[in-house]
Order: structure tokens, then sequence, then C-alpha cells
């Protein structure tokens, strides 16, 4: 496979530049954002999604409110005191996703060390978020290498995989992680198909991963998210793929809503249920999925689709933006450290060491 | 709760009248149909949809057809051979929906029969139509006191009812099937709280299902077909009721897409799943769901909302319109006749005895 053209998140000069996603698939362009209040702006309305690229898009935050703090006032008195908002604002942006806390609490020793010289701080962060892109990448790669080598045997037939929400190229630093795992079944040899669920409501899999698999040349029959379970029992799928936004200590995962779903027609119908993330998705102060807060979004992501009202307007709605899969029902946590399966605190903890 | 103002289907001096249900929620308007050839495109094009409706439809379609021909060349020789042509029309129109077939089957004989004054066939098609029209009406009324006893004591809580697309008054005659129940549950004084399921991919339940709970004054909350799962698993559910396009003689029963992955849902966390249908709905030459076929749509209706693209324009589709949940998901079967739980051969024929 060729390198992708696109790239969800970047550094140019001082700002954060991010790959416009709310206009996938209609239009590729980007934007530069300055500083953490914008960039916390645009993690929030979903300019850039998904917990890894969320957790790369926080660290560049970071560094740029370095930048802009030092162009317009000099050097602070305290790096710790100035940025503190920024990190404060950067942190609030999404509640759920875990890389976004992990990224920042990575960048906090160098914000708070007191021995190193404060002008270079700035530059010592960017080098730092650097580090966090280029980790993510290898980590996408190592993940897809490992998940790959667990598909199920399908003999000459091609393997049919399901895939929910985006979870590749554009959630993170690049390649991906349940689409990484695809992107390895390929770069295996493998003659792979894949089934992307369009993702209501916000439609990631028909705006994002139906794109940049087409992009990638990678088969691929976008399906309503509803059409899942009867193709399961058509016998039509061969495995699912899904990245997470956090996994709790224990192995159950957080994923866009409708996850857990497919997680249960997938136990009725025996096909394997893989949940791909790296090791900064998991979160081992949550010792379960009870504890992992769900974020409730906007109600007008439901009721309206491209600002066109969709529902009567007095309706009322629910918008669970997550659910919880529990580690019962997951065959193997795969990361870029190995796969765990099935997931358990023990098997996970492991991973760790 | 007051007769609605509006109505899905009904006979216009000599055509039949149909609400244009694809432009709600925005607007509630009508349009007239002359005989078969485009009321048969009424139906293909979703004008009206739900299968006792369709059933409705159907009937004063063929009426109308009659009409038509008498006005335009007088008696024909032979009804039989005249109507046959619209006839057949009207049976293609859609695949999966029993009752168009069970309509224009009730209306055969009537047709063929030799004996009556052919002058007077336009009045007794449109008067057996009625029958059929009232008939429906009646049988969604006695389904909705039936389904009603069935549904879970909630004690003092009021009761939350999940249905997914639109099996209510839009659907059928008036009254509604599923919604029927809900409406008899309401009838009965007890406190309901619906969530529906907005029904990918063309949002019945958010057009349909809310705007007319919503007109009725019962408390609707709306999610995408996603949230389902999780709402169970947060213990928000306390019973489903779906309609039924076609039921097997067995109790397989075929609905709306999305239905089936609703019934597993529903099995795991032992919440009451129940089918509402008329017995015209109840195919008993059909063994079992693996005989009933299922209708694959335009892949337009997936890849655009309103017009407007979500997906890349070269992306594969699939687009099955609906599923079959297996008789053992499905906790009763409410018809106009009475209940079967669990649905089973033996009962459903019991109900035609």
């Amino acid at each position: 496979m060729a390198s992708p053209t696109y790239q969800a998140v970047s550094w140019n000069d001082g700002a954060v530049r991010l790959l416009e996603q709310r206009d996938l698939p209609h239009r590729e362009h980007y934007k530069d954002y300055q500083g953490a209040r914008e960039t916390a702006d645009a993690i929030r309305d979903m300019v850039v999604r998904g917990a890894p690229a969320i957790g790369c898009t926080a660290a560049y935050g970071l560094a740029s409110e370095a930048f802009t703090i030092m162009k317009s006032r000099g050097i602070p008195n305290s790096w710790s005191d100035a940025l503190a908002p920024g990190m404060e604002t950067l942190r609030n942006s999404r509640p759920t996703a875990v890389n976004l806390m992990w990224a920042l609490d990575e960048l906090k020793p160098l914000v708070e060390e007191r021995s190193a010289d404060p002008a270079t701080l700035p530059e010592r962060l960017l080098a730092a978020a650097q580090k966090i892109f280029d980790d993510d990448v290898a980590s996408c790669k190592a993940m897809g290498r490992i998940g790959a080598q667990l598909l199920p045997d399908t003999g000459d037939r091609p393997i049919t995989i399901m895939t929910h929400c985006n979870a590749g190229a554009l959630a993170t630093a690049g390649y991906g992680t349940a689409l990484g795992v695809i992107r390895g079944a390929v770069e295996m040899g493998r003659s792979v198909h894949v089934i992307a669920n369009e993702t209501r409501p916000y439609l990631q899999g028909a705006r994002l991963t139906a794109w940049e698999l087409l992009e990638d040349g990678i088969d691929t029959t976008l399906i309503t998210d509803n059409m899942a379970g009867w193709l399961m029992q058509c016998g039509e799928i061969d495995a699912i793929v899904v990245g997470a936004d956090r996994v709790a200590g224990n192995g159950d995962a957080a994923n866009k809503i409708g996850t857990y779903t497919h997680s249960v027609l997938a136990k009725r119908h025996g096909i394997p249920f893989f949940v791909a993330c790296p090791l900064s998705t998991i979160d081992r102060e949550t010792a379960s999925g009870s504890g992992i807060a769900i974020e409730d979004r906007d109600a007008k992501e439901v009721t309206e689709i491209f600002d066109k009202p969709i529902a009567p307007a007095n309706v009322k709605v629910r918008h669970p933006a997550f659910d919880v899969t529990p580690a019962e029902l997951i065959t193997a946590l795969v990361t870029e450290k190995g796969a765990v399966h099935p997931p358990s605190k023990e098997g996970i903890d492991t991973l760790f060491e």
C-alpha cells in the first residue's frame, strides 16, 4: 500500500494543522489552530476525532500554546502556571478519550521541570509531541501485524471484516488501530473485504472509513448500523475489528455507540470480536467499564443531518456518544505489545510490565 | 386520545388519496393516485409504507383501476382480463409486505365472479376495499387492547417501551399495530414513555413515529438505532414492541431491518419482545423465515440523505430492507384474535380456527 496523501494531524510552524474531517468525504481541506483554546475547540467540535488522534492533537496543542505564550509575552516566570489554563482547557475538550489525558500527562513533567532552560520549553514540548505522534504510527503498525495474525482462516475465500466508526489513519497519527489490523491483513497478502457500518449519528463509517479505505484501494461495502445483525445471521461476516476510546483495567472497552450491540450479535453468531488500541488507551486507574464516564453530546447531532432536520422539532433525544462492551464479549484486545485473549486484568497488567 | 387529524390512506372520488409520508415531518400534504400503475408507483416509491397500509392502498388501487377502465372504455368483456395487468403491477410493487398479496387475493373472487352485474364491479371492489380498511382499524384496536395487557408491570414508574420503524397509524388504516399496543396502554391509563429508534436508512422512526406520537401527546424520545443496546444495558427499556411485514407459519417474523438485532439484545437483557400484526400479515404458506424473500432496495437510500451524499460516490452498498427475527426470540405474537406466546406453528394455527 502506498502512503496516504491525507494526514489527520500534523505540526505546521507553531500551529496544529488538522484535516477538517467534518467536510469528508465531500472536500479534503486543512486548517491551522493556534494555542490551546483553538485546538480544544477543534477537538470538541470534532474537526479531529479518534482517541489516538485526539492525543496527538492535544500534545501539539500544548506545544503551540507554549510557542504562542513565548511569542506574545516572552518566557513566563513559571511555565507550569502559564500553561495550566491551556492544559485544563485541552483536558476538558472530550471526556471519554483517555489518550487526551494520557498525552497531556506525558508532557506534564517537561512543564514542571525546573532545571532545564525555560527558553527551550516550547521546543522540548514539540519534540515530545512529535515522539507521541511517531510512537502512535509505530504502535498502529505493530497492532496491525499482531491483529492480522489472529484473524480467522477463510481458505481461498476473501475474509470479510466488519468495522464500526472510524478507527483508521484518520483517527490516529496514521495507519489506524482497527483499520491498522485490516491494513496488516492486506500487507500479509490476504484478500480482504470490509463491511463499514455507517455509524450514526456522526456517520464516521460512511464519511471517513469508506473514504480512507477506498483511498487505499481496499474493497469496502457500506451498510447502515442496523443491517449488521442481519449480515451476521446470513453468515456474511468472518470477523469484527473495532477501536476503543478507553479500556478499563479489566478489559471492558468504551467505544463509539453501537459497538456493544455488535459484540452481543458477534457472540450469538460465534464471530470473533477484536478491540485494537494502543496501551495509551488502557486506563488501569479505572477498574471496570462502570467507572467510565460516557459523554452525552448535543441532540442536534441526532435530529439534524448536514443541518437539515430529520425529526419533529419538539422531540426529546438521548445521545450517549459511546457505550461499554464488557470484556467477556471481546475475543481479544490487540495492542502494540501483544494481544490479550480473552481480555483480563492479569493479561492487561502483563502488557505493561 | 382524540382521533388523529392525519390519514395515511383514504378514498377520494375514484382515486386513492395518500399522505405524502416522504415529506414528513416537514410538511403534511396529500395527493390522489388514479388506477393501478400510479398507485403501484406510490407504493414502490414509499409515499405510503407499512404492511397493513400497503394492503389498504392496493385494494383501493384496484378499485380505482376498475373505475378508470369503466370510465375510459366502458364495461369490459372480461373484468378478470381487464384487471389482470393492474393486479400484477400492484402485486409486484413491494415484495416483502404480505398484506399486499392478501388484500388483492381478497378482491380476486369479486373480479372473477361471472354471475353478478359487471356494471357494479367497481362499486363492489370499492366496498370490499373499504371493508379491508375498516377491519384493519378494528384489528389494530383489538391488538392494542390484547398487547397492552401483556406489558410488564412497572409499579408507580412509567413504562418505557422501545419501538423500531413505524408500525403506527401511518403504517395502517389507523391506530397502528405496535403503536396500537402503545396507544392501548395509554388508554388503559398507564403512564407511557416511548423510545423511538430512528430506523435508518429511511428514518421512519425519526420522521413518522416521533411525529405521530407527538401529535397524540405521547412522551417520546428519539435515538439512533445503535443506541438501543446501550439503553438496554443501562436498564432503561421495559419492553419492545414492533410490527411485522410478514410472519411465517412458525412465527418467524420479517420486519424492518434492525428488528432482529433488537430481539437479540432483548434476549440478553431479559426484556420482553412483542411483535404486533393482524392475521393478514401471517403467511402460513411460508413455513419459516428462511422462505421469506427479503427486498433489496436502492443504494442511494443508504448513501444519500435528503438527496445529499453522506459517503464517497464509488462505495459499494448493501441494502436489505428487512430482516427475519426467529420465533424463539419473540416473547409473544400479538394479533386481533389473541396473543401467541411464545409463537409456534400450533399456536398460530389456533388463531385461524
